[in-house]
């Protein structure tokens, strides 16, 4: 096989897999050739991706090592994005009235969803996580392509217990402008005792519901060790938790003049 | 560049952007290549993609035409698929009871989602849809690989119409072996009158859930132009819908005996 194809090749098997450890045995076997070669042509790849501003190779060294696609995203591309979906959300037509803004179909437009989870999995790749988290609905997409980056399972929490979610753990918690009392279920199934996890949202204001996600999972003795938001809002300023990364701030939804203030957060890397 | 780093990285541009059309002219200005080259280098891409069992680079020919990758699989890798998919619900261990299967961990396993959306997207690649449509919850994380590798948006219909989604459209349907009402709603800025959509989603028993998504699109005068469903129930046999795709077939979940009798569905290509 002509080295050049073997070389996209490869690059496509590892990337096809985001944060799967590939042993370079493997590509010794599917490709027939030395150690040496596949060593070189994973580091062909390593470029080409570079070029292609997909992402990067690790390697792992030592006995159990190997190497990984990680979809990572640079600084300078993160801010691109970030400005992006500033411009993309500052649009009068998106405001519903109460401060509160139409997001939907960018929240669930996947391609752009994915250039945001990659800033998340760029922050949280090193991070040793057994999940990802979310809360139903509007966060799904992107926790699930955060998932799928760093190759871990996703555990969506349910506003109400289902049957099919077979026994569950709820909790009560306060949440809104108005302090609702409001419900969280996970499935038992879900999740082990004594686990870490990301948790990722669309959105915070006050933080009542990522608490929530925070409380539930302790209840399962579950650490979260870093928590992203696509986007928060500037008020207000005391939040419920004290430890998040966000894409963007949403600093004012003007009802009356129809104008939006939202910015990058800068603070990221 | 060398030339083998190129076309690896050309075959990413096309792969992070699944069903995007790439001009041979852009591939040309951006590594600044004759055209002649960057068609050849798109051969030895495709080349690569097929040894490496991702997917296709498909050309259109003509003024507005273009090289795009689509991730479809063959009809051998999807057998494999169906029936790791089969192995993996068929664990005594998810017996609910009433015939239910605990089945979020899989539908939650994004690695395997993409692969279950590959064949969804090899079967309907070449339907004219503009949105790629389900319903909370469990199929979310499926639709949205469909979704993101089809360029299409992805519209959630709700159970219950929510302040974040502006003004919408509800309708109460049938479903469940108890036929009891239910509601959905979907955000009237989601979507467009007169316009089609493919409908996915993880399950059905009777069709009343589906059923009630092709009732929903109607309202907007949306065709469904197709149905993908991970997991049919042979039973009830008379379905509310009479035109869908499915991977699986669950025969039977036997709660004395805990035995499930599933199998894949031979019939796709």
């Amino acid at each position: 096989m002509k080295r050049s194809i073997r070389i996209a090749s490869m690059l496509q098997d590892l990337s096809g897999r985001p944060s799967v450890l590939f042993k370079l045995q493997d590509f010794c076997d599917k490709y027939a050739i030395s150690k040496a070669t596949a060593s070189e042509d994973v580091s062909f790849a390593a470029q080409a991706l570079s070029e292609s501003n997909q992402g990067e190779i690790i390697t792992i060294t030592g006995p159990s090592g190997g190497v990984k696609f990680v979809p990572t995203i640079s600084p300078f591309e993160a801010e691109i994005i970030q400005k992006m979906f500033c411009e993309r959300l500052n649009d009068p037509g998106r405001i519903l009235g109460g401060g509160f803004l139409y997001t939907s179909d960018i929240m669930y437009d996947v391609a752009f969803v994915r250039d945001l989870a990659r800033i998340f999995v760029t922050k949280f790749k090193d991070l040793e996580s057994n999940y990802v988290v979310t809360v139903e609905t509007k966060g799904i997409p992107l926790a699930s392509m955060v998932a799928y980056m760093l190759n871990l399972p996703l555990v969506i929490i349910r506003r109400e217990p289902k049957f099919s979610e077979g026994s569950t753990v709820s909790i009560n918690y306060f949440s809104g402008p108005d302090q609702r009392v409001q419900k969280m279920s996970i499935a038992k199934r879900a999740v082990t005792y004594g686990t870490k996890a990301i948790v990722i949202d669309d959105f915070m204001r006050g933080g009542g519901s990522i608490k929530g996600i925070w409380e539930i999972l302790e209840e399962f003795d579950i650490d979260a060790v870093a928590t992203g938001l696509a986007i928060v809002s500037a008020t207000p300023e005391m939040k419920k938790i004290d430890s998040y990364m966000h894409l963007v701030t949403l600093n004012d939804v003007n009802d009356n003049s129809k104008s939006i203030d939202i910015l990058p957060n800068v603070n990221i890397f």
